[in-house]
């Protein structure tokens, strides 16, 4: 795993879920996806499958490829 | 994991590798995958995790969202 870009994306999805007035447990909730999950995610901890980022771009309200163009590494 | 999206992630990931001129054995030779997982990806078997996606576009010379984008679920 690249542990940098997994930290790059955590960064975006976090101020995404902030932008929508989201807690993590309310992400959580929406997502069906676990709150402890959405936070090691968030810290850059694990990294999203190509579902997973689905599920979270329509959680924070985005474009499907939105988190992934936000990811900028390097 | 979500069947249709892995799919339809296989079939834009196919269209641009073909679009390269790449065979899936240049594909694996230049992104250090395996030449069975990049053939697992492409049926829709397996999905790829973020970082998968980052060193694929790469691979097939595009923008980091766009094999995301080019997904169309439904």
């Amino acid at each position: 795993m690249d542990e940098r870009l997994a930290k790059r994306f955590g960064k975006v999805l976090k101020l995404r879920r902030i932008d929508c007035g989201l807690s993590q447990e309310e992400l959580a909730f929406n997502t069906d996806l676990h709150r402890t999950y959405i936070s090691m995610l968030e810290r850059g901890i694990r990294q999203p499958s190509l579902s997973t980022i689905f599920i979270l771009a329509e959680g924070v309200g985005c474009e499907r490829e939105s988190l992934v163009k936000d990811t900028r590494v390097g």
